[in-house]
C-alpha cells in the first residue's frame, strides 16, 4: 500500500527522520511518501500555527499527483485531522490521535511527555478534542532551552526520562507518549529506562494507517464525515478547488 | 471604536447583511468594517471548510491596514477563533461562541436553529469545542431546499418558528439561537413567534465585542493564550508573515 | 437604561463601592441604583448565608418601587440568580456568571482569586452550577488574616497579586477572575502585575447587563425560565406575594 | 431517635400524609415530628418558591424548641438541603437525594416520574446538582390536569403507571422514583404494575436518616461543611440569628 | 433479617473482622452469616484478584444453603457487585458503593484512605464505575510496609490519620472513608483525631443492607437487572449453573 | 507472530468462525490458535456471565502451553480485559475496546448495532468503562427471535442493515459497529448498504493485536498494569495459581 506521510511543517529534517522512522516498522509491502509543507514555519507549536498549517495539508493532499491508499498528519497536534478526513477519501491518521488511542489498548491512563510549554498547552487542546481527557494522567514538558528542533531529542534525553519517570510515579501514567514530532524515534532509544509501555507516535501512527487500510473501510456518503456537496472557490489552489468544486468526479 | 466585522466566506452580500445588522445596535461611538474573506467558499458548512476559512481569517486580520480594538469572526461556527485569539493582541469574538454565552445568561439549556443538516454537524463540534454541551438541549434544522443563502432565511422563515418551537416543546429549550450567518437579522422576525429569548447572532456578536473594549483587559504575555515566540515563515501572506516572525515589534 | 444593582448583603459600605466601580465604566444612558440587603449578614460566605440571601434578594427585587431594565445580583456567588431570573420579566445577571462566561471569551481557562478559604468552596459550588468546571483552571485564595472586609483589598493586594501568578504559572490559567464584593475595583489596580487578562467582576457584570438589555430580549413564556403559574402565598413580604400570586397582572 | 420530618410548604394536609408514610417503615424507637412550613406556597415548583421554601427551612430548623437527631427535608427537590447541612450539626436528608442514592444501589439508571412539567424541569436541576445525571435514564412527566395535590396521586395514578413503563421500555430505567410529596405513598400501591423497583421517596428519606443517625458520625470541624464562622445579623429570625451569630456556643 | 456478609478473600481472620463490625451497628432482628471465599487469594488489590473474586462471589451466593434477604460484598472494590445484583432476587450491596453514597449525604466531596498504593489503584476504578468521579476529592494511601493485613490498621493508625487530615486541608474533603477491609472498625477508634465525619465501610454497607430489606423493593423483571434468560451451563459449580439454568424456578 | 484468540464461551462453532474471519486479514506471519472456553455459557449476554467468563478467560491463558505474543478477549463485552491486562506481560486486546478504537479514527460518533436487548445494555456498560460515551451516537438492537446464534446474522440480516440506516440517520452515527461473536464476517457482506464505515470487529482486534506486537511495547513494572506482587492462592487452577503466586519467576 501507498501512504502519504504529510509533514504539515516546513522542516525537510524532520519530514526525513519521521519518514525514517516509520519506513522502520512498515510492513514489507507499505511504501511510505514523506512530504514537507511547501508554506508554514518550521515547526508547529499553537493554535494559530496548526489553523495554518492545517489549510495547508488540505493542499498537500490535493495536489499530490499519485494515488495513495491513506495519508498520516505527521505532526503531534494534529493540524486539519478532521478536516481531512471529511474532505478526502482515504483513512486519515493523525499522530497525536493514533499515540492516545493505541496508549489506550496499553493501560488505563496515558501521559504526554514533550519538549516545551507551549506544545504542552497545545496538546492538551488536542486530547480535549479526542474526548479522551479522562484518560489523561497529565502533560509533562522540560522548560530548559535547546539549541535546535533537529538535536533536541538527544540534548534534552535525561530530562525528558526524569518527565516519564514523574509522570508515572506522580501523575499515576500506565502509559507514555513522547509528543512532538522532533521526538520521532526517541521512544526505542529510552525505554528500558521507564517503568510503564512507551507509544512511539510516528509508529502507531503507521500501523493504524496500515490497520485501517487493511480493514478495507469505505468512505462515507452520509453523517458528518461525508463528502461535502460540490461548491464554487475563490482564489484557492488549483487541485484543492476541484477537489472542493467537485471537479474530480 | 473600531470593530473589524470579518466575513470568513466569499459572499459580499453575506457581509453586507452582518453589518447592517451589527450596525443597528452599536454604541454611537462604534464603527465597524466588515471584510469579506478574499479566497474560500460562498458559504462555510464544514470542517474542510472551515479549516480554509481560518486560516484566510487570519490573513485578513493582518492584512487590514487600519488600527482596530476588535474582531469579530462573523461564521456561526467561528472558523479561527482560537487562532486569532492567540495571534493578535485584540479581542477576538466568535459569533457562535458569543451567542451561546449570552444564551448562558438567559436561561440553563440553549437550541440551535439552523437551516440545512451539515449545519448542524458542524455547530455541534463548535459547541463541543467551547465545553457547553452540557448546557445544549439540541439542534434542529431544517432539510428541506432554499433557492439561495440570501433568500433562506425568508423561504424557510414558518418552518424556522417551527423548528424553534418544537426546541422548546420537546427539547426542553429555554432560549434559541438561530444559526448561520444567513440567518442573521431574523431573530427581530419571528421573535413574537416563538415563547423563550431568541439571541440574536450578530447582534450578540457585537455587543460582546464592545463589551471586550471596555473591559479594557490587556493582552496575555504567559499561559496558553500569550503570543507565540517569534519564527520563521516560509510562503505565508506577506502581513501574517510579519506578524509570526515579530517584525512587527 | 435603569439597572439595579442588588446587594444581598447588609454593608452600605460595599454598595457604594460596588456602585462606584459600576458606574466609572456604564454607558452615558445607564442609571445604576444600589440597593443594601434589609436583612441577613455582612458578607456572604458560604451555603446558608448564601440560601438566606437570594430569598432576601427576590423581596428586594418585588420590592422595588420602580420600573428598571435590569438586575445585578452583586455577590460573587450569585445567590439567587437562577429564581430571580425566573421569577422576574427582566434579565437578571449574576456578578460570578458574568465574569465566567466573560472569561471564556478571552482564554481557554480561567482561575478564580479570592480572600478566603470559605469564599473558594462555595465559589467552587458556583462553578459546578454553571456548567464551567472544565474551563477552571483552579480556584486559590488567600489564608491569612485581614483586618475588615472593606479594608482587605488593600491589605492583602500583594498577596492577591502572587496567587494570581501561581494560578497562571501553575494551574495553566489564561485569565484571571478577582472574586468577592470586597475586591470590586481591585483589577485595574494590579492588572500590570498579572501577566494575563484580569476579569472586574464589576464591570462585566454591568457591561453584561446593558448587553441583555441592549438585545431586547422578551420573558420566556415556555420552558423552565417562564414565570411559575400563580399561587397563594402564606407570610411573604408583601410584594413578592403580590408577584407570586400574579396580583401584578 | 428524633428525627425532624421538615415540610417547607405550606400544606398540612402533605405534612400528614408525609409524616404517615415515614412512620410506617420507622424502626420501633424512631419518632417523627412533622413540621409545616409558617410562611411560603401550599407546593413548592420552582427555582423562585425553592429558594423561598429553603430559607424558610432554616427557621424551621433553628426554632425547633427540642433536641433532635436527623432532620429530613421533605420536599423532592430538597429547597436548602446544602445550606441546612453546613448550618446544622445533626444530618440532613433530601427526600430527592435520598431516594436518587438508594436508586444508585438497585441498578445503573434510575427515572423519576412526576405528576407536572414544572417539577419535571426543578427536578433536573436537583439531579444536576447531586452530579448523578450519568445516573439519569430520564424524567417524565404527566401533562394533564388534576383537581387538588392531595388528589393528583388517585387521579393520576393510571397515567403515572404508564410513564413508569415508558421510562422502563423507552429510556432504560433500572429503578423508578415517584418525585413530589403528593406521591408520598404511591410507590406501594403501584409497585406490582411496574416491572423494576420502584423507590418510594418518603421511605428512602427516613430510613437514610436512620442511617446516618445509627452511623454516629461527628459534625465537620473543618472542610466546606464545617460551621461557618460567627457572624453578625441583621433582621432574621431570632432563633436564627443566634445560630449564625454563635450565641449558642 | 438475614444478611449474607462475603468475604471474596480467603482470610477467616478478616471475615470475623467484618462480621463482628458489622454485628456491632445490625439492628436486632438482623442476623448476620459471614461467609469466606472457598478459592482466591487472602486480599484482594488489583483487577486480576477483583475478577475472580467476583466469581467465586457468585458461587458463595447460590451455594448458600438459607434463605437471605440481602448480601453484602465485603471487600472495598466491591468484586462482582454489579454481576451478583443482575443474577440473584435479593438486593446486593457493595461495601465501597454503600460507603460512597452514605458519604454523598455528609458533603459535597469525599476521600478515600488506605493502606497499599495497589489499593489506590482498583479503588479508583471503583469510584469511576460509579460514575461518582466528580464527587471524589482524592485518594491517599500509606506506602510504608506492615507485617501482616490483620495488623496494619493498628501498625499504620498514626499514618492513617495523617492522611486523612491532609485529605482534608490539601485535596478539599468533606467527608471520609477508610477502604479497604482490613481497616473495618478503624473509623470509630480515630474518628476523634479527623476533622470531618468518616464513614465506616462495614457500618455504611450493613445499613444500607438493612434500608433495602425494609424498602422491601422487588426484582426487575425488565430492564438491565432483569434475571438473564435461561441458559445451559457448562462445568460450572451445581448450584451456580442451576440458577443460570433456571432449574431452580 | 502467535496470536490466541480466546472465545470466553463454550461454543465451538463460534470460535471457528472468529478465527476463520481473523485469519482472513491476518499478516502473513501470524498464527492464530482460536480456543473455546471450558466452561461457562454458550453465548455471554451479561454482567453476571460476563464477570464469570472473564474469570475462565484468566484461566484460559495461564494454561495454554505454549509461549503467543498477544491475546485478543474475543467476545464484544471484553470479559476480563482490564484484568488479563493487568495479570499476564503480553498485549491483550478487547474486541469491543479494538472496535469502538478503531472507529473513533474513522469518524466523531460510532453507534453499535447488535442483535438483542440484553447485549445492547451490556455493551453500553462497555463503552462507558472505557470513558468513550461522549463518542457513542447510540446502540440499537433487533428485538425479534432468530433461531440460533449461529445462523443469527444470516437471518436478521436485513434488520441488522435497516438499524445501521437508522443509526446514522437518526443518530448521527458516523461510523458503525456490528457487536456480538454471532455477527462476525458479517459487516463485508453489507457494508455496501450502509452508507457509513462499518467496523469488523474480529478484523479491528487482530489488526490492532498485530499493531502492539509490531509496537513492541514492554510490560509495566511500575503503575497500575503492572504485574500484582506475589500471593498465596487456595483452590485456584494450576497455572492460574503459579501465575499469581509468581511461581514462575
Amino acid at each position: 500500500m501507498n501512504i502519504l506521510l504529510l509533514n504539515p511543517n516546513t522542516s525537510v529534517s524532520i519530514t526525513d527522520r519521521l519518514t525514517h522512522v516509520a519506513q522502520a516498522i512498515a510492513a514489507p509491502g507499505t511504501r511510505i511518501a514523506g512530504l514537507t509543507a511547501p508554506r508554514g514555519v518550521p515547526y508547529i507549536s499553537g493554535r494559530a500555527e496548526s489553523q495554518i498549517a492545517g489549510a495547508v495539508l488540505l493542499e498537500m493532499m490535493a495536489d499530490y499527483p499519485e494515488p495513495y491508499d491513506a495519508a498520516i498528519v505527521a505532526a503531534f497536534g494534529d493540524p486539519g485531522l478532521a478536516a481531512a478526513r471529511e474532505l478526502f477519501d482515504v483513512p486519515v491518521i493523525g499522530m497525536a490521535e493514533a499515540a492516545m488511542l493505541t496508549a489506550c489498548m496499553l493501560g488505563e491512563r496515558f501521559a504526554i511527555v514533550t519538549f516545551a510549554a507551549s506544545l504542552g498547552d497545545w496538546y492538551r487542546d488536542c486530547v480535549a478534542a479526542s474526548g479522551l481527557l479522562p484518560r489523561l494522567a497529565g502533560i509533562r514538558f522540560s522548560a530548559e532551552p535547546f539549541s535546535s528542533i533537529e538535536r533536541v531529542a538527544s540534548e534534552r534525553e535525561d530530562a525528558l526520562v526524569e518527565l516519564c519517570v514523574a509522570a508515572v510515579e506522580q501523575d499515576g501514567a500506565d502509559v507514555i507518549l513522547l509528543g512532538g514530532a522532533p521526538l520521532a524515534g526517541l521512544a526505542a532509544r529510552i525505554a528500558s529506562r521507564v517503568p510503564v509501555p512507551l507509544v512511539e507516535q510516528v509508529h502507531a501512527a503507521l500501523l493504524q494507517a496500515e490497520t485501517l487500510v487493511r480493514l478495507g473501510v469505505r468512505k462515507a456518503t452520509a453523517g458528518s464525515f461525508a463528502r461535502p456537496a460540490a461548491k464554487p472557490t475563490l482564489g484557492l489552489s488549483p487541485r484543492l478547488a476541484v477537489r472542493i468544486e467537485h471537479q474530480d468526479v
